[in-house]
């Protein structure tokens, strides 16, 4: 199948990574190609420069967001971050309209983008916008009435998402919510791919609320188990 | 010991009536207990009116939460709804020093009390305040300086809480987070007589945003199991 992963990042790189294992054609979108292509320098979180990532990567295809958009066949993967998601989207809303669009990301608000300090022991709890009474993936939505979005991934790193099975040997829970029951079982298709034999379906996109908010309690778990800036384990909905 | 519960709702039933089972002399709060056993109705959660379920709990004495507070050894848990819990806990503050409370409110800003629509299909999703920058667990010990605050219990509906087995045999995981090891440690216990074995202690009590922004996700998978009104389920960490 023809996948769209938009974004550059580690978790799209993660996505991107899998699904050309799993077989399919991936089309990765990014804002300018040619300056993802140009860097030499490690990006902020310290992943190797995209050109590099991408050769060691045959199969996958760098193109502009929309142009990635439009190669996939019917699903796309969002890694946009959070606070740039909505904006970024919108211009390419023609692109994605009768699509599913599945997105993970957590509206995070930076400290360099706000007043707001960084209360946490950690340094790694920044604000939540929207929150509580909406949510990023309710916004994406709103803004892209033709697309079918599924919130999902969203509760656990990405390099897991992708390799449930790194993790307690897989036994442990993932989410899916949106408004649109093909496209739910389309992307829980995939995770079923990705190796996740637990996926429970939240319901409607609503929903979306408590997975990104979850996004706190994921920290502090982390934080508990000594894991800093880890997340090497899975939340397991116990029946 | 010589436990006190404050509040005389569902949650805090269930613990008082457990804490007697395990032995404790457990001494009730509430407002003002003439009132409370005057009551001859169904509370609007649907419990039995106190005075009837007290009389069948033997063991349990109701006192104002001042005097139940000052009857407390060492260990005070609050029941008191998350929307009270502050004023409530602060007019009895010289009771409560030195002690530790134990706090599993959520902030919950009901339909009643505000102009927030309730927006979810299942129509119990109020918002929460405070959230995101700030908890109910951090705002009482703020209010209460002298007081050991742990911030636990909140992930988790009480009757699981106080009988954890009765979810897929007890294999799910009970968070504590506090400033006060000795405290978290004296939760911790407790839990354990409960029945739990995973008891993980996530640091700081800036880890109660975490626990208490989970209550949508925790809503939410309860409507994804079908369990409108539910939560019999657990979630646990899978390392």
């Amino acid at each position: 199948m023809k996948i769209a992963v938009l974004g550059t990042g580690g978790g799209a790189r993660a996505h991107a990574a899998k699904l050309v294992d799993l077989g399919h054609e991936v089309y990765v979108g990014t804002r300018d190609p040619e300056a993802t292509l140009a860097r030499t320098e490690p990006d902020m979180m310290g992943n190797a420069p995209y050109g590099q990532w991408l050769a060691e990567h045959p199969g996958i295809t760098l193109k502009t967001f929309g142009d990635a958009a439009a190669a996939a066949d019917t699903l796309v993967v969002n890694g946009i971050d959070g606070h740039n998601a909505v904006a970024a989207l919108t211009t390419i809303a023609d692109r994605l309209a009768g699509k599913t669009l599945v997105d993970y990301a957590v509206p995070f608000v930076y400290e360099h983008e706000t007043e707001h300090p960084w209360p946490t022991p950690w340094g790694v709890m920044p604000k939540l916008e929207p929150c509580d009474t909406d949510s990023l993936g309710e916004q994406i939505q709103r803004a892209l009435p033709a697309t079918k979005v599924v919130k999902s991934f969203v509760t656990q790193e990405q390099t897991t998402v992708v390799d449930p099975k790194a993790v307690g040997g897989g036994d442990h829970t993932m989410f899916v919510a949106g408004e649109d029951a093909d496209a739910k079982r389309q992307v829980t298709d995939l995770l079923k791919a990705y190796g996740w034999t637990d996926v429970l379906d939240l319901g409607p996109l609503v929903c979306a609320r408590g997975m990104e908010m979850y996004a706190h309690l994921h920290s502090a778990i982390g934080f508990g188990l000594g894991q800093r800036f880890g997340g090497h384990f899975g939340i397991k909905v116990v029946r």
